[in-house]
């Protein structure tokens, strides 16, 4: 039997991992990894129990929630490959990382195709046999551009959309779609340089550190979820452009994190902010 | 009632949160914070829970030993300032930070003394109103040296020694007085570079990067359980010396996070390593 | 003699370091160090020089300038312990950690007198033998108190100000007395979370990474050129008063070493920015 | 004309960099970048300068070989794309990094081939259209080995070899023919864990942090001059796999940050130690 992922949000109160290992040692299984965090603005209790043994029955959900209070949300996963589609613009960079760590199952991904405003990275994701398909903006509205996005991307049912710098922002209308489901790099460490050219704005300031930012994307711009966030020393001898540049490794590296964590359900989204259990 | 943490260590088996939990739920306790970790390679379960409530009775300890294995440990602690004795020899700045934390709180110490082989710093403890004991060698043995650092610490009753950068080595003999109450700072990433001068030794391997050890002192120099290490960048313009300045700021930030972790009852020691419920 | 360190900016043109060490060569000094940069924008060039040697002259400042451009400016300094006057409010990790710096040398300071608009770190000042002045806000105006503040500064003659978590804001007026000459730590990265409690910011925004930056105060708050900064991880256990907590080391550190580098001469202010010769 | 790199390394005197920058004046180049380094304790002088211009001629070198002292090595280097030929074994992580950023021009390289004793990573190379010579050890003594691997490489003629993972040692007879030109990744934080198994040593020892360190290769297995460190924190929950998984980042960036510097002409060798110009 695969391992099982048990999420559990609810108000908090006493005993509520004493009522939960009741079910689960009832059911025979055992207990891997156990986490749990109680928020003390809002009282609110969060567990992740990953669980192993031939015990699982599908009717252990509806026991956890006969135990937990009101208004407790319970989630129950299996480890798999998710399915994703990657939207990039020109740079290879966060694209050619995703694409080897998906290939070498490095992420619980299954990368199903790339899909782009522009044919630069055509050949970077054939070489890895993953399907390419260039939406060219051209004349099109930004709605009718999301919507051919949407066509292209629909034959794939992705489970997850990441942004690996994708440098166009989408209308709350796409992203309705796909609620807490869009992942994006944003190339400053936010709320810093929220917007446009976050390194141009980093070199005008003369800040010595430059971040990158892995969050869910809302329909406030920038204002999604943060995930995942890291940061690189720079000084006076940087360009902008040179910013940019040594950035992309940190870019890489936070998308990646960040996707990690979500594949392996690591991740509570509440009231705008993430719990991770790493 | 002050809030009690539990310590448990024992063989995993299945149901073991379960039943821990249900002795604190009889109870009437909540459960405030909760980590667990299995060993997988000896099979063995720690938990470290806090629990918060009016319920506490001395009877827990032996009902929660009743419900696990044969061969489980529990401990159970209340926060407190842990009364300490610190060793140093010349150098000021771990002292320093200490003396610093212990005056504003911000550990969980009560600094009694600080004894030295050396006077240097005698105005240093003074300046926090902390009394200050020289030791010095002269022409005693190293245990006769020994009897009388003891003869020094005694009246103060520490909990643990601290060896702020205390620089002579401790016999067998002594260590075996204070089994797992010994933390030591080492100057380098250990196990890079034991023994003496490893600033120098770093030196000549002509390292990109130095840092230091906070660890536990057992009867093996520089082989006991390490319970904090960091490090920071240096190149080929660092002296010796030079290396050994930048390094006095890693040093004292890893031994005062790693007394952090042992004075709010964070670390187990299991089989020479230490595990971490940060 | 005393090792000379020549400061120097001017617009960048062809065989300028040839000039510039002709100069010194002629008088028979030696490069101990040595280092440049030229701002690709505004074609501006600048240079930190060390010399040593029995040579010395000071008409060497004006043939320097008789060979760079016109707009040149040369300044010659001399490695010493500048004196400072250190404000701060209530905290006393900031304050503390000068203290311990100063005493043992770790910078060229010369710390003369500590400021506060509370009496809280008193006791702290003259642990280490610091006069302290407390300037009670009570019914004072801003640029009544400021003049009060002023009056304390004024017998000490210091070289800067250094505002060690004081938490007052200056006004114009105020900071024009010390152009250039007032250093201030800001806790969180900038340009994230200007203005007040940075920290509850930072908790709201649910970022992954907090930071502090330390900078020349100017009239535009929190807009002076930044001189260090540095981050450390945090997550969603961290409440804003945790988060201030556990800001305070990253605090300390990054204005002990912006101080390092304005003390050592290795800091020239550009266009709102810094650039630092490290 | 192409910029040129000018480095040179001699005994320090008085006046070398007016002497040099007076033949690079004469012949009317402009200095775009310059940095230098006099090593203390053998009292060596390092130069690395950048120069543009018309007035390149070939005289220059011996022309400033004329004014340096004697036993001084000057050596002019023009940026190139310098052929590389990559020996791997099983792992992808280091190899896939070098071909994305060799295929976007991230960095001075040209990668010719790919080596391996064994055969999985045929695909990976061919991914980037790179030539995979697939070298089996079989009943091959190490020398039949190390000389079928010479007749691979040879035909690419390459700079530099670089290990990116190559898990076998060779001989001394093999690096003697490739004198600094062999870049090899090291999965510890050297000295810690020379030899076998790093990640394994590093699990039993304990340690918080883990690292990795590319370095020249030396007739001295894991005593080459290191060129570029780095680690990640690591904790008890961490097997000696899931430490190997986790490093794996590490190595990556550790090993293209090294290699951008050696390509870049920014590394001097120097008594088994490296001086970088960054």
């Amino acid at each position: 039997m695969p391992d099982r992922i048990i999420l559990i949000e609810c108000p908090d109160e006493k005993g509520l991992i004493y009522n939960i290992t009741k079910v689960i040692y009832k059911h025979n299984l055992n207990v891997t990894a156990n986490q749990e965090f109680v928020d003390q603005y809002s009282n609110t209790f969060f567990m992740r129990t990953m669980v192993e043994g031939n015990g699982w029955s599908d009717e252990i959900e509806s026991e956890l929630n006969s135990v937990l209070p009101n208004n407790a949300t319970v989630r129950v996963a299996i480890l798999r490959k998710n399915p994703l589609v990657i939207l990039a613009t020109k740079e290879p960079h966060c694209l050619g990382e995703i694409l080897l760590k998906n290939r070498y199952g490095e992420l619980e991904s299954d990368v199903r195709a790339v899909v782009s405003n522009h044919d630069h990275l055509r050949s970077l994701a054939e070489s890895f046999n993953i399907p390419f398909h260039h939406v060219p903006v051209g004349d099109l509205s930004r709605e009718q551009h999301e919507e051919k996005i949407l066509e292209a991307i629909a034959p794939y049912d992705p489970e997850y959309l990441v942004l690996a710098k994708y440098m166009r922002i989408f209308t709350p209308g796409f992203v309705k779609q796909f609620p807490n489901r869009i992942i994006n790099i944003h190339h400053s460490f936010l709320p810093a340089f929220i917007g446009a050219s976050p390194y141009q704005q980093a070199y005008d300031r003369g800040v010595k550190i430059i971040g990158a930012t892995a969050h869910f994307v809302t329909e406030d711009l920038d204002e999604g979820p943060i995930i995942a966030q890291d940061v690189m020393p720079v000084n006076h001898t940087y360009t902008a452009k040179g910013m940019a540049q040594a950035g992309q490794d940190v870019e890489k590296q936070v998308l990646t994190r960040a996707l990690k964590l979500v594949l392996e359900e690591r991740v509570f989204i509440y009231r705008h902010k993430t719990i991770l259990f790493e």
